[in-house]
């Protein structure tokens, strides 16, 4: 198959399987300016679904660049919050949103780390109103990502930018299942075994996760009616939509003030186009008083100093070492793979379908402008959960899964 | 100078010139996806010119089309008004806005006129609350463009697309003034010079212009209270702009019901991506009461009929036949270029800066969602103006100025 057919597929797997788009609805399109081809291709595969409107917003990294090299430093703390309020209400009438990611990791990674921290905060304030509607999933929604030069460079710096493109486009096909005779199929089956897991886990009712392994001694204790959810959603206009592409997670809900101990990231975190390797934390009833990173280790301060809830968990979320993302063996600087290839902890706002009712900050919930994913797990780290009498029961061991019913 | 070094110049005229960005503005910036080299250059300047954010916004031809390609029927009544809605509240708030243009003319050429119509009715009453800010001049704007190969091989289309896009962009820079050794200072003398054959106008007081030529004859009632305008303006916020580049016109209020005769264009007209040829019509009391188009008058149609004010003239203006536009030679198919090669008469919305006091029904403003362009002079229409008084006064001849103080 010809990468043009295979970016076809993609794009079909986006709209039927991620975004699920519904004849009627509008569907938002955010996408890199780098990713047109597939956004075109979406737009193809959305209006044949039958939807009234494609709206894409294409970004471009080198005017956000533009930016840190040349604006004021009064600009950043500036941020459209009109495009926000205006998403927002497309949203609230109706309009589905798929995202497509692959913006240059390292863009922002020769800039000023407290600039780029009140940027990020000017932004995340600015896409609340958007933020808020997609985590408490008013509306089928989707994220998928596009090999940009950019993207493929910061992952193979040492190969020709032509061959770095390939093989980041090999791995995505792999771990989109674009290469499977049946791709739709192939989701189908994946989604249904994920939620046969968080089956598994919901029944089990733990009051706490226990992490062990190199540098990490963590008990993440469980929200109150707490729910584990993985793959498909249903969100609450009925769709059901499958929010990442890839997605190998299941996750649940950490208390926000009942996370003790301390824990060692197993990936490198990009944040606001810089990359933060070789943090370890530690948490006293729910927050984290100790940081150290080895790399970027100002904008992991500045990002948990975002507000109250960005240095508290949101979420907590079980991966087998061996996903089909893991087994790429790439570091893919991008949290939409990486997220998918271990185990991971999010800073900031919890998620309204981790817990039955939505979320309630009385039974544990965090709130946050900010929810970063945070790579915890590897082949080294067992996970045991803890029922409320203190008895601990092996939940994954050396970072495949050994939990059943 | 290279075609690089003329781009980073013409970006450099549209924000100190054009829309003349000022410290602490945001500035909105629409552009067709091929011209982000331009828009990398636009962040560029208006940051160095102290803007807190610049916001582009992309418009892909493909997407657009994919929709006429793909879509159901009942998508063509749909545009998103948020979006409109959203870009007004950030004109309300003082954001600035460039627009970019460079679309495919031939972009819907083989798609229904009849869904084309809708579409672009649709679109302008989602943008009407934009487009009432801006011809109110609420805030500081201004329109370029960029030679995408689409808009170049539909120019030249018996020639290579690269050497197409090379002679476009000539014509672009030559209009532009790029070329010139200080583009700057050019532009400041050009605005001048039209101020002044805004000042003689303006001390006529005309009661209407007189079109004279080949299939024309028609006799244009000037508003009460109408005032000239050209070259630069002093937007409502207090910034001086350049709303066109090129900009080679004086354009005042025609009198929504007191337009008389027969008039033949002299140039296609690009509405909807599809080229409308040989139009001729005839004006009773102000209003198109007969049509005529060689080509596409279905579309020219459906324009006319899109609000009751789309069939009524919003105004005229006189463009010398010597101009740099029309000296190109060319039919540019877009226009941003060929109304400043030329006089022309527009349907639809008056503008508020044609009118002492801004708009008036009651003076002869006419109101429409729509405002479209459309060439009349050539070097063989001669213009009088009319005195209240009946007397004739010879304003052009053979498409050159004549007019005195
Ligand atoms: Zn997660
Ligand atoms: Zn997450
Ligand atoms: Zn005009
Ligand atoms: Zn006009």
């Amino acid at each position: 198959m010809t990468r043009d057919k295979k970016l076809g597929r993609l794009a079909e797997i986006a709209v039927k399987i991620g975004v699920n788009v519904q004849k009627g609805q509008e569907l938002i399109v955010n996408a890199p300016i780098e990713a047109q081809e597939l956004v075109r291709r979406i737009a193809e595969h959305a209006y044949r679904a039958g939807a009234t409107l494609v709206v894409p917003f294409f970004a471009d990294d080198a005017t956000q660049r533009a930016r840190y090299l040349h604006a004021g430093d009064e600009s950043f703390d500036f941020a459209p919050a009109w495009m926000g309020e205006a998403m927002a209400k497309a949203i609230g009438n109706g309009a589905a949103m798929l995202t497509v990611v692959g913006s240059d990791p390292m863009l922002l990674a020769d800039c000023d780390p407290a600039r780029i921290g009140r940027a990020q905060r000017a932004a995340a304030a600015a896409m609340k109103p958007v933020r808020n509607l997609l985590s408490g999933f008013a509306t089928n929604w989707s994220i998928l990502s596009f090999a940009t030069p950019a993207w493929a460079r910061a992952i193979f710096p040492d190969i020709a930018e032509g061959e770095a493109v390939a093989k980041l486009w090999d791995a995505i096909f792999a771990v989109t299942r674009v290469d499977l005779p049946d791709p739709i199929e192939a989701w189908r089956d994946h989604a249904a075994s994920l939620l046969d897991r968080c089956g598994i886990l919901n029944n089990k009712r733990f009051a706490a996760l226990h992490f062990r392994g190199p540098g990490t001694d963590l008990r993440v204790g469980l929200a109150e009616n707490h729910l584990w959810a993985g793959g498909a959603i249903e969100a609450c206009n009925g769709v059901v939509c499958l929010p990442n592409m890839p997605t190998e997670e299941v996750f649940s809900m950490p208390h926000k003030n009942n996370v003790e101990g301390i824990v060692s990231a197993t990936k490198p975190l990009v944040y606001g186009g810089v990359l933060i390797e070789g943090i370890s934390v530690r948490f006293e009833a729910g927050r984290i008083v100790e940081v150290h990173a080895s790399k970027g280790e100002d904008v992991f301060k500045s990002l948990i100093d975002t507000d109250e809830g960005a240095s508290r968990l949101g979420e907590v979320a079980l991966v087998p070492d061996a996903s089909p993302v893991s087994r790429a063996g790439l570091i893919f600087r991008n949290t939409l793979f990486d997220e998918n290839a271990a185990s991971h902890i999010a800073l900031g706002q919890a998620l309204a379908l981790n817990m039955k009712g939505g979320c309630d900050a009385a039974q544990g919930a965090n709130e946050s402008m900010i929810h970063v994913d945070w790579m915890i797990g590897s082949a080294q780290i067992d996970v045991d959960g803890i029922a409320a009498s203190g008895t601990a029961e092996p939940v994954m061991r050396a970072g495949a899964f050994v939990i059943r019913n």
